[in-house]
């Protein structure tokens, strides 16, 4: 390694937060006939955000709008907020590695919880913060012990993602709305509401950008379906809002994502249809694997954490059979966590694909 | 600003690199009728990278590939180098922040030109370091001049554009040989190349990834036409590339920018008719130019500084003029190069219109 390299960077691990499933498929030789491990969007986008981008296509030659002008505008008046209030950038993963370095130097404490989201702990580790880490309680993110910890170690930043990530579990609004009132003076909490459009109403509590260290991440790569192209946001208030100009990389948003996320908030029936095919697809995931004696935890998300009954080795060994199979999924990385398997809400033919395969994965994984 | 703010980033003024058109046109009221400001290229994207792109529309609901490999791999073999030579980001100017992070903590010295690209100098400030300037030396940057400061004051980083911008000028690929060759020990040198395929046959020098500290940065979005859906790789030694994957965000290059750049390389020709029009719009606009005593200094890139022979005030006043009458062009921020103004390559009818409106420009400018 080079001797210009910060000794902080020097010492970071080589490991990445996530293995994209092309990985996979290019060390297997063999491509996956169901894509249901990377919560994506399996019913696609809004034919009017694909028309939009591809109706920008041969225009990009222009770098695109820096300022995100006519997204902040067409997201403000979405939510109900002011321009100044939103930021957008390059996915919610862009936005919290931005967020951490906002306010994460070597040593600082940042509170998270045990098997939670890998990227943001990728981004504190690559700012030197130092994690402290809540275990789940029941399979939820444990908010008043987040906030306790967080209180206890006086900590910068903390994470909570809701609709959760990996298990799908949720708090209501009004648990939430306590959570934020509690946020203590030395702290900004990254709320993360990627699954935000599938959780029932009532899930998230109103948008107020008065409240001073708070900031709520959204995307159009999950229910929108624009995974692909990489755009999201936050929303917050406005002095905290404005930092990320300081820093971010200005012309990073794409012009053919800005065009699609504008015509995705044109077509709020896109996302009526979304829902219901993903509470369809929650159902039969369900059906298919209650009959194992396995267990569908209740999900506000597009994917079913599946809670197989036994230590996460058979869990682990549940996977790589069905990953055997060609059905591409994913599981939580700790115990106890990962004696589940997680389950995109897939099309027909792709939980159809699994339902006929599970069976033999399920005996590969006992007898081995 | 809330207290959790690192004082780094807290100090950092507001100000931006650049200053979109579409924030003009809007502070305006008007949309620019000539868009050669931007050295963006108004000859377009390949027609097969815009199929590409428009082909791979209805797949975005999944994340692209966060190792980039196909494009890596094709990239590779493009320049004939490994993969693991390569590096691919959101842009040049992405891909600058990521080194600059790599090598810069607070009072790291980092060398560059007075007046070279903001955005590099944006992210160094961004992250604490102290920029060195070296002037210009006959609009070119000074490389003797840059690599003995940065031996002097055992800077870390060091930051030159070849061919240059804003200047157009460049050196030839000897002399950044030798450039290259006295880099310091205690220094990583980012040579920017985003107008080298515009530039004559031996401007750049083969590339050697087994040079220890060089990294040199390539573009879609010059040549190539695709700034707008934001791309570009550094080539360099393996050992170097691999700490950018501590830090990137890894699913942050889209999957339709993927698609488009790979499928750029498939055409060749299309650099070949892109060199051709750039060749013609650059006679051109000294033929514009010419005829009221302004100089067209030589370039290797897809604009033409204009020396317009007088200072920078009235640069300035031109360039408002120029703005008031529709033509979107910009000028160097600092003396002496702040005497010409930036004229981008554009189409026919771009320059055209140049053409109608310069003289009254000129008129404007020098009775204020």
């Amino acid at each position: 390694m080079p001797a210009q390299i910060t000794p902080l960077i020097s010492s970071l691990p080589a490991s990445v937060p996530f293995v994209g499933p092309e990985t996979q498929e290019r060390t297997r030789g063999r491509t996956f006939r169901a894509r249901i491990g990377a919560n994506e969007n399996s019913f696609g986008p809004s034919p009017k955000a694909i028309a939009a981008m591809s109706a920008k296509a041969a225009d990009i030659w222009k770098y695109g709008d820096p300022e995100n002008h006519d997204l902040r505008h067409a997201l403000a008046s979405y939510h109900g907020v002011g321009p100044e209030n939103i930021m957008v950038g390059e996915g919610i993963d862009g936005l919290l590695g931005l967020a951490v370095r906002l306010m994460v130097l070597p040593g600082t404490k940042v509170v998270t919880s045990v098997g939670a989201y890998p990227t943001f702990n990728f981004h504190v580790d690559g700012f030197g913060g130092q994690l402290i880490k809540v275990p789940y309680a029941n399979d939820r993110e444990d908010w008043r012990a987040l906030i306790e910890t967080a209180g206890v170690h006086n900590a910068a930043l903390m994470y909570l993602a809701n609709p959760d990530n990996p298990m799908g579990t949720w708090w209501e609004a009004d648990e939430i709305a306590q959570m934020i009132a509690a946020i203590p003076e030395t702290m900004v909490l990254c709320l993360d509401e990627a699954y935000g459009e599938f959780a029932p109403e009532g899930t998230l509590p109103p948008i107020d950008v008065s409240i001073p260290r708070l900031l709520r991440f959204r995307t159009f790569s999950k229910a929108w379906g624009m995974a692909g192209v990489r755009i999201g946001y936050c929303i917050g208030e406005a002095g905290l809002i404005r930092q990320f100009d300081k820093i971010r990389n200005h012309f990073g948003v794409n012009a053919l994502a800005q065009a699609g996320a504008i015509a995705s908030l044109g077509d709020p029936d896109h996302l009526v249809r979304i829902r219901a095919a993903v509470e369809k697809a929650r159902a039969r995931i369900g059906e298919i694997v209650r009959p194992f004696g396995f267990v569908p935890l209740p999900s506000a998300t597009n994917f079913v954490s599946v809670d197989c009954g036994r230590d996460g080795l058979f869990a682990r060994k549940l996977l790589n059979a069905l990953i055997a199979r060609d059905v591409f999924v994913r599981m939580p990385g700790v115990a106890p966590l990962d004696r589940c398997i997680r389950i995109g809400c897939g099309t027909d033919e792709d939980l159809d694909y699994l339902a006929s395969f599970l069976p033999e994965a399920i005996a590969a994984a006992s007898e081995a």
